[in-house]
Parts: structure tokens; sequence; C-alpha cells
């Protein structure tokens, strides 16, 4: 393979003058210019990368964190943050962090071992004490992460709000609620405290089910729903994030109650699956793709020198009326 | 930030000892190395990994390519593929080759350009004669590129054979045959060819509609079960790809017909979704960890300068039974 030195040698330039073209990081005329580039083109030149990303300090990738890449919020997340970097210039590493123990930790690291640009991160596992010591490009989604971590998130909020009005409108009077583990201060768990207190307002009885955190996997889905149904809670509406809707729903059909006729459901995100069911869900949808854009546009400021105190974009949420509601 | 020579000057010794040591790429006695590590540590010196990976000209990053990371077949294959990867030392780019024209050809040029150990390619959309020009660590999942880039696949051929003789057991006489594009060479299209000669051998009334290449997009599959509902097509059983069979019961349970009595169905792939919807698909179910494994130690194999000459792994397929069969 053709060294920097043989294009030098066949070109009549030295080096040096080579390295400037191939980093833009000094004058080369525009005649040495073509000359160089006709020389790399005749020899199959092809520039050592990690010898450019050594020198500009930088290697064009991103990593993204997220819990795992199987629950459909994330893989959509993943989906258009990868096509959004990508036409910005920069690679995907992904790392599910659910699977591995300390990889969220190694990930930050590799911050400062000049492995990566910039980190997007969508897990809730690591001390944010740890992300406070990292002075490096980093964007959270629905997490603070301190003041100079811009944070995306969806208004989960007014999330929670259209939920319990439109289960309150359908006439439903026992609610079961389930609830992500409220440990970890996150914007997403808003929806939760919105959903309760509009509840409460209008003197629904509500139940609520407080899930395990970064327990995203089917098996404990089907747990959880069978330890409802095992304690006899009564209820004819539900809210819960899409897969655990989508389940109890299941078992609800399969107990021979009719939805949305004796039981109604709201589903939280609104992802792929909500429509692939029968009845199709109700359900509260994210504005994912732009969540992805955010998010990429954020990590480009950062890595072109943008500096940001407590900045945060917070996208609207909308209601996706399906079948599992009456009106 | 501390530099090299920092560490070298305060441990006395010369920067091509602390390189050695870092590098693992020469003798440093064990006097000399406690004495350097001692450095490092009261200097808070983070080796830069660029550089070093730029003297071993390796990045411990492998990319891998899948056209859509929706589709849960591939999500399944990314989450254990990733997983793998972190446990054998090497962190995964991720993309998604749908989205983006030339994103194959750009990640193969990763590899020439050292970014890149590795390349596991599960999409199907580039010249079979551009992989054969790169002699570097290649692992394909169900896809012939050449001689020398091993592949991984699960025994498809089996697969069809197993849906063809369940639906024939449970009855079925008109079965409608949702098959892959065929312009593309792939193990996983034998399934197709096998499922056809068993129905015809078995007499049975087989009408196969073949689906545009790389389109797994719901919308895509929507359209699809219009067309096929729009044109009076008479079936008793379907087979088809999991997220299309689930479209495709969905349409026949709002047109009024009964599964399983009615219309039986076989999903192909078996992921999550097939458990996941109401009734529980019946699904030949592939391998998925085991390809991600096989895929991940073949990798490995050709990084640490294994060759393979016509190398396949081919895994077994299994019948997992739902309610959209009666027998």
């Amino acid at each position: 393979m053709a060294s920097i030195k043989d294009v030098a040698k066949r070109a009549h330039v030295g080096v040096g003058t080579v390295s400037r073209l191939l980093n833009g990081s000094g004058y080369v005329s525009a005649e040495t210019r073509n000359k160089i580039e006709r020389v790399m083109k005749e020899l199959n030149y092809t520039p050592n990368e990690l010898a450019r990303n050594l020198y500009h300090k930088k290697t064009g990738i991103i990593a993204v964190l997220v819990p795992n890449v199987l629950n459909p919020f994330f893989a959509e997340f993943v989906d258009y943050v990868e096509s959004e970097l990508y036409h910005a210039g920069f690679k995907m590493m992904l790392c599910n962090t659910v699977k591995e123990v300390n990889a969220e930790m190694e990930y930050l690291d590799m911050l400062n071992r000049h492995i990566v640009d910039g980190v997007i991160t969508g897990v809730h596992s690591l001390d944010v004490e740890e992300y406070k010591k990292i002075q490096k490009p980093i964007v959270a989604l629905d997490r603070y992460l301190g003041e100079h971590i811009p944070v995306v998130t969806a208004d989960h909020r007014n999330g929670g709000r259209l939920a319990a009005q439109i289960l309150i409108k359908n006439g439903c009077t026992k609610i079961l609620h389930f609830k992500g583990a409220t440990e970890v201060e996150s914007p997403y768990h808003e929806r939760h405290f919105e959903f309760e207190r509009i509840a409460q307002k209008n003197h629904i009885r509500i139940h609520s089910y407080e899930l395990e955190r970064n327990r995203f996997d089917s098996e404990y889905y089907v747990e959880v729903v069978q330890d409802v149904f095992s304690k006899d809670i009564e209820f004819d509406g539900v809210f819960a994030v899409d897969r655990l809707a989508i389940e109890c729903m299941n078992e609800t059909i399969r107990r021979n109650r009719k939805v949305p006729q004796e039981v109604k459901f709201v589903a939280y995100d609104g992802t792929y699956i909500t429509e692939m069911v029968e009845p199709k869900m109700t359900a509260v949808v994210q504005p994912i793709e732009k969540l992805a854009k955010e998010s990429v546009n954020l990590i480009c400021d950062l890595i072109s020198g943008t500096s940001y105190v407590n900045k945060q974009i917070m996208l609207d949420v909308e209601i996706r009326k399906g079948k599992t509601t009456l009106i």
C-alpha cells in the first residue's frame, strides 16, 4: 500500500505539504493540491484515518447509550439518531447499558481517551456526580445530569394530563396506573405526578403500581400483569408504557373482559407496536424523531465549542386515538 | 493534562520506555514498570487511545450493518451482538443502511481507513463484487459474499419445511405465502423454495406474493395487506415474516374471519412481537442469540488472523406453537 512518503516523492513535494493538504492545516497552492491529488489517485493512496484523527483530536464517532435497543422507544430513537448523525458526518457507537455493569462509566471514559467525540445518553444508571466530573460534549435524554449537560425531553407533564383527561372523559372511575421507578429523578416521571394529580382532583380511584428500575424485558411485564390479576385489583381504565399496556390488554381480553366497552387503555410512548395490536391502542405519542434531531443538534453544537447552562429543550406530545377508548 | 513526556521526566526514564510500557511493545523491568505506573497515577495521566490505536493499527471497533434496527429481528440481533462484542473487548458501531444510500460502501471503506477492525453485515444492498475487493475481516449474516467471507445462517430450508408441514397438518388447502425479494441471493430465501416444494408435493394451492427488496416499514406491510384483500385472494393459511403475518392477521380479524378456526397463521423469525399479539402466533423461531454469538466468534477469529474458505455456520430453527394454529 502506498504511503504518504510515496505520494510526496512522486509529486515532488515534501511530506509536510501532503500532510497539510490532508489535514487542511495550512496553505497549499491550487497547483500543488491538484498535483498531489492526481498522484494519490494514481497510487490508490488511502490516508490513514487514525493518523488524521490523532492530529485533529477528533474521531467522528458519537457514543449513544440506551438501556436496551429491544425497547421500541429506544429502537426508534436510535434509528433516527443514527440517521441524523450520519448526515452530520458522524458515526454512531451504540451501547445497551442494561446488560453490562460499568458500561456507562466505560463509555464516558472513552470521551477522555479520545475514542468518541461526544455522548448522547438515554440511560438512568450512573450517579449524577460521575457526569459532573466530565467537561466534554454530553447530551441527556430525559435526565438532569448537571447544569452544563443539555437535556432533551418531551412535555411529559402534559402527556400525563392528556392521558388522565381521556380516561376520565371515557367514564373510567377505577384506574390502574403503572409508574416508572421513582428512585431516579427524570422529567419522564412527571407524567405520573400529573396523571395522579388530575385523577385525584376529579375524585377518581387510582391504583398506582410502581415498576422496578431498568426492567424493560417481556418476562418482567408478563410477571407484573400476572401479579395485578392475582391480587384482584379492580379497574376499568389502564395507563401504562406501550409494551406493558399491550400485555395488560391481552390478559384482559383472555379473561373475557371487553376492550374498550368494559376496560379502556391508554399507552405511553406511542411506538409502532401500539398500532400493531388489535384493537389499536389509544396512546400519548412522544415525538421520537424530533427528540433525536434535537439531541444530535445539541451534541454537534457542543462539539463545535458552544457552551450551554441549564439548557433544556422540551417538545410537545399528542394523543393518537385508537380503539381502546370510546371517545 | 499530563503528557507522556511529563510522566517520563518525573519517573526519570526515557519517553520510549513509557511508550513501550503503554504499548506492551518491548521489555520494561518490573521495578521501572512500578515506578512509571505510580507516576501515571500521581499525574492522573490518561494515555491517548488514538495514539495507541495508531501504533497497533487496531481500534477495537466493529461495524455492524443492518437494514433497519426497527425490524425486531435486527433489534434482537444487534442487542445480542453488542453484548457479545462487549465481552470480547470490542465496541459496536451501528449503521442502518436502508436510510442511507452509499452507507454500506462507506462502512466497508472504513475497514481500509483503519477506523474499524471488522464488519458484520446483515444487509443485502451492495454488489457482491465490492466485497470481493476487500481483504479484511468481514462476516455475513444470511448472505454469500465470496469464499473468504464466512456466513452465519439459520437452517432456513428446514424452517420452510416446518412451516409448510404445520399448515398442511392443520388442514389448510389454500395458502397465502409472502416471499422475500428473490433478486438477492441469500440462504434466507431457501425457506420459500422449500415451503413451495412441500406445498406442491401435497397438492396444496399456494399463492406466492413477492415483496419489494429492503422494505421493512409498517406502511409497506399495511399496503401489501390491503392489496391482498382488495384482490379477493382466497386463503385459509398464511406464511409470512413476523410483522407482515401480524398485520395480515389483524386485518383478517377486522374482517370478521376467525383465527385459527377459519384462517391459520405461521410467522417466520419468531421475535418477541409474535408473543405480544392476541392470539399468540405460531412461529418458526430463528436462534437469534446463537446467530449473534457465532457472528462475533467468527469476526474475532478473522481479526486474530484465522483464514476461512467457504466457511458456513448453519444453526437449527424450531417451531413454537401459539394459538394461530389448532394442532
